[in-house]
C-alpha cells in the first residue's frame, strides 16, 4: 500500500508495506518464542512517510489487510483476531486473504498505478519539445493528479517493484496490451471507441465514491474556495 | 485543458477545449464582420462539466492560453488585449502561444494523463485475476487518483484524442519507451535505475507546489480531519 504503520506489541506483530510471500516466510522465521507474527497493512496514508505523517482519523473508513499464517492453532488465531480488533479500534475494515492474492490485488490498485505515475513524469520530464517550466505552469491541466504518488518514498517503492516483481510484470503487460489497443483506436479515428471506453471509466470512479473510498468533491476539493 | 469557459462578448470569441490549429481556421472563418476570434482556454477546472461545475476561485493563479491570429492588424490585437485583461481580472495570468505549440503542451500536460487514467481504469476492470470489488475497496492505495481525471466527459475527451492526434501519439510513444525501460529495470532487478527515476519524480512534485499549482496538503487534503 502507500503507506503502513508499523506497530509492535508484546504479541502481535505487522509488516510494513508489500506482504510477498518471501517476506512472510523470512520473518516468520525470526519471531521469538511466544511472539506470534500476523503479516498485514492498512490501505491508507499519504505521500508522506513518518510519524509526523499521522492524523487521528487516517484509518477511518479504510481497508486493512491481514495474512495471517495457515494452520498455526488456536494461540495463533486469537493474536489475529487481537490484530483485527485492533484495526477495527482504530477505523478500519478488516480483510483477510493470503499474502499471494494480496500480491496481487496491491499490483494492480496500488504498484501499477505508482509505477505508470513515475513513468508519466520522466516522459514529461523528457520531452524535448515542451520544457519543465511548461509541464509545471499547466500541470493543472490533469498531470499534477499523477505527481501525488509520485513523490512517494523512493526506497520504500524500489523495495515493491523488487519484491513483487512478478504480479507487477503481469499487471504492467495487461496495462500495456489496453494502451496498444487505444492507440490504435485513436490512429484509426475510432471515435465510438473512445466514447464507450470513457463512459465506463466513470461507473468506476462512480464505485469508488459510492464505496466511500474517495471525496465526492470536484477536483478533490483541493481548488475550492477556502472555509 | 480540463475544462474550459465558453464565453462571448460583442467583440471577443473563446473557443472550448482543445485549440487544434484545425479548429482555430474553421471557427475563424465563421466570425461575422467586427467579431474578432480570439482562441484559448483557462487551464483549470475539474472533472465536472457545465456552469453548475463553476466556483469563484475557479481561475485564481491558474494560467490561461491564449493563441490570436497573427497580422490581424491593431483593432484585431486590442481585442485580443481586452480578452487578456478579462482573463488577469479573473485572477489568471495569460500566456501567448502558437496554437501548435499549445496542442504539443497540452498533450504532455492534459491529454496524455487523462489517455492513461482512462486507460488503467480499462486494465483494472479487465484483470480477471481480482475482482471489481477489490479494486473499489483498495482503491486508496493509489488507484482512485487516476479516477477523478477518468470521470471526465466522455464526449469532449473523444474529440480531444480525435482533433490531437498526432501530439498525442508522439506523448503518448514517448512514454511508451519510457515505460518499456522502467519493466526492463524491474525486470533485471535493476535497483539503482527505480531509485534514481522515483527520485527524481519528487523534484517534479516541488516545483509542482513550488509553483502553487498544487496543494501542499497531503494525500490533496482530502483526508484530513474536518474543520
Amino acid at each position: 500500500g502507500e503507506a503502513a504503520a508499523a506497530m509492535k506489541t508484546g504479541a502481535v506483530l505487522s509488516d510494513v508495506g508489500a506482504v510477498k510471500g518471501a517476506v512472510v516466510a523470512d520473518v516468520a522465521a525470526l519471531a521469538p518464542e511466544g511472539v506470534h507474527f500476523v503479516p498485514g497493512h492498512p490501505i491508507a496514508g499519504t505521500e508522506k512517510s513518518g510519524p509526523d505523517a499521522g492524523f487521528p482519523t487516517l484509518f477511518e473508513g479504510r481497508w486493512c489487510i491481514l495474512t495471517p499464517l495457515p494452520e498455526k492453532g488456536a494461540e495463533y488465531d486469537a493474536a489475529a483476531e487481537k490484530l483485527a480488533e485492533f484495526w477495527r479500534l482504530l477505523g478500519s475494515t478488516v480483510e483477510v486473504m493470503t499474502p499471494e492474492r494480496h500480491d496481487l490485488v496491491l499490483a494492480i490498485t496500488s504498484h501499477l498505478p505508482h509505477l505508470i505515475a513515475y513513468n508519466i513524469c520522466a516522459t514529461a520530464h523528457d520531452m524535448e519539445t515542451v520544457t519543465d517550466g511548461e509541464v509545471v505552469k499547466f500541470s493543472a491541466a490533469g498531470f499534477r493528479d499523477f505527481t501525488r504518488i509520485a513523490a512517494s518514498d523512493p526506497t520504500m517503492w524500489r523495495d515493491v517493484f523488487l519484491n513483487n516483481r512478478d504480479a507487477v510484470l503481469e499487471a504492467l503487460g495487461r496495462f500495456e496490451d489496453d494502451l496498444t489497443a487505444l492507440r490504435k483506436a485513436i490512429r484509426n479515428g475510432d471515435g465510438q471507441t473512445l466514447f464507450d471506453l470513457f463512459t465506463h471509466s466513470r461507473g468506476i470512479r462512480q464505485s469508488i465514491l459510492d464505496a466511500g473510498q474517495d471525496t465526492t468533491a470536484p477536483n478533490f476539493g483541493r481548488d475550492k474556495p477556502k472555509g
